[in-house]
């Protein structure tokens, strides 16, 4: 019998004959398609099952990637040998309290899955982030996913009071609960967030919801260039009006995207904002009246669709336009640098000229009123050559993060590709802890090696 | 030469003999009077200065305690030999951009301080632990505090975005800064946040703020008892009401403040909710009508206050509550526990049941929306065998707070107080890496020690 065969046996054991599959390429690797290699893939349908695979894992030194939805951009569920732990049949929601705004709901349940549930009982789950048809929130969590209304409500981890996790070396550990206040430890809770799979294995977590805003007005204002896009998203700050979300399309972004919005791009428009006001009906339109004084100085040409479906093709565009770009060479690279608010503008036009400066087209579309920056390099998946400039593009790019006081990740995590720019970003000591809480949690370095890494 | 003039000396040279004072009782201790032992108390007035002592004490293997403004309840300022570090002399607002929603300040900084810079420039922060003048923004942060508008606004830690710190063995380290959103790292701010000391000392803090909302209009409710007015806080969350604020005070606590409830009182009464609707005037006027209809169900009447005066008034009122309580019989011990807010009605019943098996007056009060009770029990200075009532209570209190799926501590932290309690309310495997956590960054246990310890 080989090894891979005993393996899977045992891990058969631990999840049931039906929760051990082939590793099949697709279930290897996230939406970077970079290329995995494991023995074998567990789906445990119960956070028990997940305990036995990472007790029987960790007792062989057999690595784990855990894996949620695969639609992670940073290769955090590339698998590197050793076992994937897919998450996909923790799908159950154990519990919702709609008349107490909260949701107990395993890792593998969709991001649209818990937003419907919630929308259904006239409730609102805020995050966001793109892919939410296939995203689970386990991934969500391990990544602190955000997307547009991160900006008013917070990223995933705002509306998290509770997770279940498993522990290495193979034990559920819960903190937290259907509580929305607890200092008694350190925060355990906060430390598994966004820490990719490094820490633990989310199975299941206790959200907190919101009532539903009853009505959402966007406003999107054309501008010209750069600049006056900028500081037209800087008056809505300085006007003290408080919008769910405000994105941007830089103007190579608003070309890429230009021919499917269907209400038009007017001639001239260099930089696009996208904001909304949304609450009570009043409170909407007053907001609503606010973003349109704010965005329409200097602008080209400001669209106000009031009606459900301009709004729904809205977010269907605008979050179909990563595609939209990679197409226009076929691939590209694409970043999630943040900066301070008053350096986007230098942000955006430093994005273009590194990218000149490798001969690649470079564009930026994203967050803006978090300052975060979908900075991207067009390529063709035929060159090598292309994508070898785009990675050295990408290097000056965290560098000017840096340089203007940001972060090298907002929303999509280290992961694989952003390995050893956190050894950039802090100072020694900080590094140093990093890699202290990583060995507390995980003394065998066998949750989802190779990320994460400052260096 | 004693050895405590060497160390003075030795200190003098880190922090100026200026920053070296005398360690008189006052500053050795908190709000619980608890004693403390101190060789010294520096007060540097610059984070390297703060690091420059930190690094000799952490030499010399001496104990370091930080103080913020002394207002924490919990014991988590009483020193335990070595060395007082205050914090009250970085007292710099570093920087302050309106428009952008931001501030950067030193640990120093009062709460009210912190507040009243956002205000005049039409920004508002949100948090409002008591004690606003005396308490110190580093320590807020220490503690995570929170108070009456957590429940709409999150606590402290909600509105951190960076942090300076001082860590052992003695530098001083920057995690995040002016933006709004980072994940490259594990969450080592939000680590520190609540951490009491035990892990660094804050020095400087990047706070987010928002717009203050233009109008907050207060909706206060008596009800007859527990069950009716728990019912009616429970009616604004099903109705999908978004309130600043929702607090409670039960009969006994009721009894403690009617004298100087300048509206008075309704005969009856044996509950009373505060809660607080807030945004621009149409927004708030809509709230308020609504939280009028779900707290007046059942109610014996119904204040609403219209003017600043009232509001005002009314939160003078209630922070004076804990004094009003404990003037009663001379002193309390007063908790923080937290329930799941379906859980709060048997809480509040509970409390007093707990304090009746002891033979002591028990009420509570506090965040009702956030589940989150001030458990109170009722002493004489003068009685030690009161005193052991009232922590055997306590004991029955925080198993209370578990049983029901809870946290001992929402906003106060563990301190010296609580010691021993999170290993009730953690599992082993969590309470494991609380104690890694705290070795990786505080090998020596010297920063804050005895504090924050499960068991």
């Amino acid at each position: 019998m080989s090894a891979t065969t005993t393996l899977a046996r045992d891990l058969a054991k631990a999840v049931g004959a039906d929760g051990v599959v082939a590793p099949e390429s697709h279930l290897l690797t996230d939406m970077t398609l970079l290329p995995g290699s494991a023995d074998a893939v567990v789906l445990p349908d119960t956070a028990e099952a997940v305990a036995r695979a990472v007790a029987w894992c960790y007792a062989h030194d057999v690595p784990i990637t855990p894996r949620g939805g695969g639609t992670g951009v940073a290769g955090g569920a590339v698998a590197s040998g050793g076992v994937v732990v897919g998450l996909g049949r923790l799908a159950r929601v154990r519990s919702f309290d709609p008349l107490l705004w909260r949701m107990s709901v395993e890792a593998g349940v969709t991001t649209a899955g818990v937003q419907r549930t919630a929308r259904e009982s006239g409730l609102f789950f805020a995050p966001d982030p793109g892919a939410a048809e296939l995203s689970q929130i386990g991934g969500n969590i391990a990544t602190n996913a955000a997307g547009p209304h991160a900006f008013k409500y917070g990223a995933t981890g705002t509306w998290v009071s509770g997770l279940e996790a498993v522990l290495a070396p193979g034990e559920l550990v819960t903190v937290g609960g259907p509580i929305r206040k607890d200092v008694a430890g350190y925060d355990l809770k906060s430390l598994l967030v966004g820490s990719e799979g490094t820490l633990g294995i989310v199975t299941a977590a206790w959200l907190k919801l919101l009532p539903a805003p009853e009505v959402t007005l966007p406003v999107i204002a054309f501008h010209a260039d750069t600049s006056s896009g900028c500081d037209a998203i800087l008056r809505v700050l300085g006007h003290g009006v408080r919008a769910a979300a405000i994105e941007y399309l830089d103007d190579e972004a608003l070309a890429s995207g230009a021919a499917s919005y269907a209400p038009g791009v007017p001639a001239g428009a260099g930089f696009m904002v996208i904001a909304e006001a949304d609450g009570a009906p009043d409170e909407a339109e007053r907001v609503r009246g606010e973003l349109i004084e704010a965005l329409s100085v200097g602008a080209i040409g400001v669209h106000t669709p009031r009606d459900r479906e301009g709004l729904e093709a809205l977010w269907r565009w605008r979050a179909g336009l990563a595609f939209a770009v990679r197409a226009r060479r076929g691939s590209a690279l694409s970043e999630d640098i943040v900066v301070p608010l008053d350096r986007l503008a230098e942000a955006v036009d430093e994005t273009v000229a590194i990218g000149r400066r490798h001969d690649l087209i470079a564009l930026s579309f994203g967050h803006a009123g978090d300052g975060n920056l979908h900075s991207t390099f067009l390529i063709s998946p035929e060159s090598d050559d292309e994508l070898r400039r785009a990675q050295r593009a990408s290097e000056e790019l965290f560098a000017l993060a840096l340089s203007l006081g940001g972060s090298v990740s907002g929303e999509h995590g280290l992961g694989l590709v952003k390995r050893g720019q956190l050894g950039r970003q802090w100072g020694p000591r900080a590094v140093e802890l990093h890699a202290a809480i990583k060995a507390s949690f995980d003394p065998k370095n066998l949750l989802n090696p190779g990320k994460k890494l400052a260096f």
